[in-house]
């Protein structure tokens, strides 16, 4: 097979694949051109080092799951209920992930933090990019849910900044004893951190 | 230089500084001898395999960091003011590291649980059973603070895991931003997740 116009795609979804699997530096140029079935001289053609399919990886998840976060954050219900629908969609993310491949494989972009964050400034960057993102958007439904009255809170910010890192401790946890139910918590704990107290079991839709 | 009596500590000591700063997958068992002083055929004297080492790696260091929790958990004070201690020396630690190499590097345990738990099973037995040992001291700390009156949560176990997985998360943003003042954080939160809205500045110890 030459480099056929798809043979980008079916490395990219390949390295995908992998590095959720396995990380970043377990893999080499060869395996991840094996894996897609293209190849090994066909991979600079399309990328000019494992960095650069790694940030074209990161790319790739974040588009997905930025519209995935934009459709549950902007829907039009109750603020606090779509902070709920967010970790009920990253459980059953997981548990999906985990009926594919046998595992819970975490949070990519937390895989990649703790792997590769001190030691490629463009991958640290664009890291942090999406975690600024992430903070932003729920800083967004926090700020809403508080003009709505459900919350008193003063520092917005520092808030969805917390709730992002207990996400992604929990999904650690996750990860750790291979059991997505470690995310049963989130709720309550996003409750706790935003001084919320009274769980909504069934909130009603703004009207 | 031979198999001198020391040769499978500066093994062990290479390996550690090593895996904090760039991992387990990244390195080979060359490179680890090369940075210990000690040639390459001593490694399989010591150890049989480089997981074996990354097992001995993670109980040196869970050694250490359980003797240092242990004393700030146990301490003759307010069980809320111990908990805060952790953090501080938790965020010092951090801080330390990071004028070492240059960088925060976060927490081992929680670098390779993201990295490894979802490859080796043994790897993951241990760490496992070091997140459960950390969640019973915190757990216990909790437990005394309801006796004490400062809380009254039900579920101190799950709290405990709340405080660790937040810890966990916060770390790895410290890790991500290369700044340890992420983690000023932690206690404000652990006092949100445990139903303690008012911190204590300067608790007073237990009569």
């Amino acid at each position: 097979m030459g480099r056929t116009s798809d043979a980008g795609q079916k490395i990219l979804t390949a390295a995908q694949s992998l590095i959720e699997l396995r990380g970043y530096s377990a893999l080499g140029v060869a395996e991840i051109c094996k894996a897609a079935g293209v190849p090994k001289g066909s991979f600079y053609y399309f990328y000019d080092s494992k960095e650069a399919l790694a940030l074209a990886v990161i790319d790739e998840h974040w588009t997905q799951q930025r519209t995935a976060w934009t459709h549950i954050l902007t829907a039009d219900t109750d603020p606090l209920h779509r902070l709920r629908q967010l970790f009920e969609a990253t459980q059953a993310t997981q548990q999906a992930g985990q009926q594919t491949c046998g595992t819970v494989s975490g949070c990519l972009f937390g895989n990649l933090t703790l792997e590769m964050s001190n030691q490629t400034e463009a991958i640290r960057t664009r890291l942090q990019q999406i975690f600024e993102a992430q903070v932003d958007m729920v800083d967004t439904v926090i700020t809403q849910a508080r003009e709505h009255g459900d919350i008193t809170l003063t520092d917005t910010r520092e808030a969805a900044r917390s709730i992002v890192a207990q996400l992604e401790g929990q999904v650690l946890f996750a990860k750790l004893y291979n059991n997505a139910q470690r995310l049963d918590t989130l709720w309550a704990n996003c409750l706790a951190l935003l001084g919320a107290h009274t769980p909504q079991q069934t909130p009603a839709p703004t009207p």
